[in-house]
Order: structure tokens, then C-alpha cells, then sequence
């Protein structure tokens, strides 16, 4: 069946979270590894939202968490910056890979397109308008208040388009993701995105299972479903 | 103050619904006066959802109460049509005043762009598409489960954004809609939409207060908002 819907993953996925962030932090803390700097902030998400998914911390928007985890990583390292505020706000400016853009333009030519993403409808409309994706709305964890992979995040954001998860499609870059995905029911496609991590990435380089979609960049994403 | 970001009203102000949903009503009620009909239709909906702003009923999204008081239109007339589902869908093809489009691109250059309507998630998503219209993401009654003229859908859309309400300004060709979002704290901005009921229209064809802004169209308040 042809997704009536695509949703995607945002960090990794449609974005290099990885350099942009690096290059906001080499702003404000010249002289310091801003690429290592932007890995440790990033290492903080994860454990960040564990809380949360287990119902020990209400929800807290993705905007205050990455906040916090600044906070925590320039104590380890005793340093700080004028205005952490600012810093994190830098998660709002993130380049697009090359193919994301023109992809999700003949994407959007099919289907509607969402991101359903961790980050909240303020960072994801800001991200948007910096980045030039062309969301039809936002999904996501916000609609949810609940972290992916949690399957309510997922279910949610189907049901906000009055869609059965079997008629959308969950697109993202990370296995893990996906797995969630079909287990709450959603169509799966995978995108590869090697340049995440930097040279020795070494996880989700390929597909672990037999996703629905496997293509190698949003272009040829769009390719598979126009020609099933 | 220059507004962060510009919330709409949709019907009406964004929309020409009685002259889309009698196209529609044509199509599947031949030899039937089906503007008429749309406005009979369209009365039912401010009663609609007074039982859910009083608390008496749990949010029901409009996509639903739009086919609700369309089964209720059709029984006091003694009339069917094959599918009553196909025909609520007909709000989700409503034409764009021609100033919209245009007016929005300029706008969303100048602030962040989203409908505050009391239709869903999945009616907004589906009528920008057909429409064109450029939103930057879909807020209103679905983000707080609640119909305007609640102040909770104001605030709760201002949130989303992580916008204090002052930062927002809602925009309608409805005054009341106006009034509902200065006492929620929001800036306002006036078009009139003469056209909005036909020949005989009474209301709303003017401002009624001192509007922050008053317009002719979309494309006289980028005008406005550029040049303050």
C-alpha cells in the first residue's frame, strides 16, 4: 500500500546535527574540540529523556533538556559560555543534507509530510523555516508528550492525521527508530546516513531488517514510491 | 511591538468556505439550493461545540462535528447522499481569497506563519494542501482540545511556539475571534471579509475596536508589519 503520509526522524535524518552544532560552539568557545564538544552534548540526549518515558519526570520540551545538558557538559568540563540559552538555541539551525530539500519537495508531491521527531513544535517550526524543510504540519513527541520510541509518539502522530499507522510511513536513518515503528504498526523506510557520526561511525551504516523502503538518499526515496 | 509569529483564523478569513462547500453539495445534491445549504450547515457549527467549550463533551475533533451537523442538516430537509463521509471531507477543499497565498509567502518572510482554527490537525494539513497555503506548522483548537473562543487555544497555540502571548498576533476577519485573543493577552489584526457570507452579510464588515492592525487583505498587512 502507497504511505497516504510520510513521517520522518529529524536528527541524523534530514539533518547534520553534527557539524552545525560543532560550528555554533567553535562561536562562542574557540579553542576546544567544538566537534567532540557537540558529540558529549549529543551523548546527553538519550539519557535525558529516559526519565520521562518512564514516568518519572513529566514531560519537559526537548528546547529545556538541551539546555540542561549543556549545562552539564560545560561543568565537566569547567568551562562556560555567555548565555547557555543562546548556545541551545543553536540546535534550531542545522543544515540539511544535500538531498533533503529537493527530496521532500517531490516527497510532498505524493504524500503529506511530517517530522516526527523528539523536538517540539517550537524547534521543529524554527529548524523548518532555517532549514527550508517544507513540513505539511509538525508531529511528533510535543502532540504525544512522550518520547520516542515510545509507540504512543508514533500512534499519536498518526491519529492527529485521522490515519491507521498501517497507511503511514516512518522514515529515519536509525534502526531502532524503525523497529518502534513497526511494532506500532507503521509502514518503515530507511534512509542511510554515514556522515552522522563522523568517519568512525560505525552503527546504522545498513539496514538490520527487511524495512519496507531502503533507499540511499530522500531523491531516490521519492524514486521508490512513485514507481512501486 | 513587531510580532514573532502571526496566528490565523481559517474560515472565512483564509477560506471562501460557502462558495467551496456549495460546489461540493452541488455535485452529490443536484436541484438543490446549495448555497443555502452550506450556510445551514455552517450554522450548526458554533452550537456544535458549545458542549465541549462548557466541559459537558470530551474533545471531538470538527472533522467530526462537521459530518455530525451535516447528517442533521440533511435529515431536517428529508434528504441523503450516498456518502456522508465524502461530503464532510468537502472542508478540507476550501479556496484561498486570492490575497492569501501571496499575502502568506510575503508574511512568513516577515514571522513565523500558523492557522489557530478550530479545525483538526488532519483538516488544516489537508486544506493547506489543497489550498497552498505556506504554514509553518498547524496549531489551534487540536493543540489545546478545545474550541476558540476559549482563551486556552490562543495560549496553548502561543506555547507551542515558546511564545509569550504578547510576542503573537492572532488575525481574523471575525472581531470576536479578535476580542477572545486581546483578553488572552495576544496582539490583533483586523481583515474584513465581505465576501464571507454573500450579498446580504451584516457582520464583521468592519472592526469593531482598535485593532492593532486593521487591513484590506493579506498582502496590505505584510505591508503594514514590514513598514510599522
Amino acid at each position: 500500500m502507497r504511505p497516504a503520509a510520510l513521517i520522518f526522524d529529524v536528527f541524523g535524518t534530514c539533518v547534520d546535527w553534527r557539524r552545525s552544532i560543532a560550528r555554533a560552539v567553535a562561536e562562542v568557545l574557540p579553542g576546544l574540540d567544538a566537534e567532540r564538544f557537540a558529540r558529549d552534548w549529543r551523548a546527553e540526549y538519550e539519557p535525558a529523556m529516559d526519565p520521562i518515558r518512564a514516568g518519572r519526570r513529566g514531560y519537559v520540551a526537548l528546547d529545556d533538556l538541551h539546555r540542561e545538558n549543556l549545562e552539564r557538559v560545560l561543568a565537566r568540563r569547567g568551562v562556560s559560555v555567555p548565555d547557555t540559552a543562546a548556545l541551545a538555541r543553536a540546535w534550531e539551525r542545522l543544515d540539511p543534507w544535500p538531498d533533503v530539500v529537493p527530496g521532500l519537495a517531490a516527497l510532498k508531491a505524493q504524500a503529506i509530510i511530517a517530522p516526527c521527531s523528539n523536538g517540539s513544535i517550537a524547534l521543529m517550526t524554527r529548524l523548518a523555516r532555517y532549514a527550508g524543510l517544507p513540513w505539511d504540519c509538525i508531529l511528533g513527541a510535543e502532540i504525544a508528550r512522550d518520547y520516542k520510541p515510545r509507540a504512543v509518539v508514533y500512534q499519536s502522530s498518526c491519529a492527529a492525521l485521522r490515519l491507521d499507522p498501517a497507511e503511514v510511513m516512518m522514515v529515519a536513518a536509525h534502526n531502532d527508530d524503525l523497529h518502534a515503528a513497526r511494532a506500532a504498526g507503521l509502514q518503515t523506510g530507511f534512509v542511510p546516513r554515514p556522515g552522522e557520526y563522523g568517519r568512525d561511525q560505525t552503527k546504522d551504516l545498513g539496514p538490520d531488517a527487511d524495512w519496507d523502503v531502503v533507499a540511499t538518499d530522500f531523491r531516490d526515496l521519492a524514486q521508490h514510491l512513485a514507481t512501486p
